[in-house]
């Protein structure tokens, strides 16, 4: 059985790796790169010039060939997936039966992060695998930790979604606090009057960040988005929103349509 | 104005602190260490010793008494939170003005932790602060680590909330994963059909996880848990909820209720 260790190595900055991430990229022969589109590569090439100290191998597995014309769109990504899961095991195949893997993720593996499914699709092929994962910090720390905010109201919840949902289907009653991933179109747009804490590329010489009230702050932050992109080549953002008038503390209030537990203990 | 920095040190290993942290831990000149009961001091010792390389003082400043039969209980609390804020500004004023001070915070300081929002007292008490914020990994991420688990179903969103507002108002409507933080009475036991993924003390050498349907390890969980506390001396633990059925992928459909974007863009 193969070792292979998936290693979060935090939202963009080069000091934003914990030492037991440093670690484990120190025990592996062979890194993986499940290359991306747009990805910004070069971070894990400077991280593993700057806390590695022994030899190793890069070998990169580039994403097959999308058919950009689907007849069937579910039928086409997952044939897409299939066929990655493939190259990824040939690749595995090819290395020493002894080499210790490793694949670097982007900010935390365990949140919209599509690696460990993957795995998952490569290990389900046949390859015999024993995974273990170092977490890394999301963006959503270094977000609050920017803006010095607590995400939670005293007592509250936090709602993490995509800008896809928060669009479709807007934000679930007695939340206060929303924080959204993934968002290329801007959805806090929708919500004029709640408070944007906004963050891109956060950690890295091109942070910025904006917070007020989306009504104030809202087309500004849409424009220095595209700037950033142009400018950069990439963006990576994410944003909390904070309901217009959070009393606190939050009463938690049963709310007709939740899911309440069984009885009372 | 006095500079502070609040550190996020991760939640319980001592390498699952960020590069950026040690870097922020060997700037400070005096470490407040503002106690709770069965806070478990020794990390941030531990950690000090390991990682500062040059000469710093550590200040305690503990807790004042709690009066234990208060006639108005929020009331009593704002007393004492105001108090609190009352020692730790006496505190800094004591030391010298160029200092730079620190606070380490166990996991991220952005979650379900006091600090910020004691600093925010002390400030309106007059204490002029230049306060800065280093990110730390939450128990979330070493929990999701574990299990090898990403939190979020394909273009789902997670919950986050605590054992309270769990037991009170239970999960939102179209929620399929809700971690639960600072539960010490167990409200998972409230949802028998959903599968749980449990973790205390992590990333320490007591750590222990489960996972499985709430029905089959929730009352192994509890006994797990007390004799954690018991022969450790204090419990952290944390988990995830999946919903019994979570169809992949979540197709994200209105739910009446929802705070609604204004339009469509």
């Amino acid at each position: 059985m193969r070792r292979l260790r998936v290693i979060g190595i935090g939202p963009g900055g080069i000091d934003q790796i914990t030492i037991a991430a440093v670690e484990a990229m120190n025990t592996v022969d062979v890194f993986l790169l499940l290359d991306k589109p747009n990805g910004p590569r070069d971070l894990r090439a400077r991280m593993l010039e700057r806390y590695v100290d022994r030899p190793y191998t890069v070998v990169a597995i580039p994403d097959p060939p999308r058919d950009r014309t689907p007849s069937d769109y579910t039928d086409t990504v997952a044939r897409w997936h299939h066929r990655r899961a493939e190259l990824i095991a040939e690749a595995i195949a090819a290395q020493p039966a002894d080499a210790v893997l490793g694949i670097l993720v982007w900010g935390d593996p365990a949140i919209y992060d599509s690696t460990l499914r993957i795995i998952g699709l490569v290990e389900q092929l046949g390859t015999l695998l024993e995974v273990d994962v170092i977490a890394g910090l999301m963006s959503i720390n270094t977000l609050t930790a920017a803006h010095r905010q607590v995400l939670n109201s005293v007592g509250g919840a936090v709602h993490v979604t995509t800008g896809r949902n928060l669009r479709d289907s807007g934000i679930p009653p007695g939340v206060d606090a929303v924080v959204v991933m993934l968002d290329a179109h801007c959805a806090f747009l929708g919500f004029p009057d709640w408070t944007l804490f906004w963050g891109a590329n956060l950690g890295t010489a091109d942070e910025v960040i904006r917070s007020g009230p989306v009504a104030g702050i809202g087309d500004e932050v849409v424009r220095l988005r595209s700037e950033l992109r142009e400018r950069v080549g990439w963006v990576m953002d994410t944003y909390l929103l904070r309901a217009p008038d959070p009393a606190e503390p939050v009463a938690p209030s049963p709310v007709p349509g939740f899911a309440r537990p069984e009885g009372e203990r």
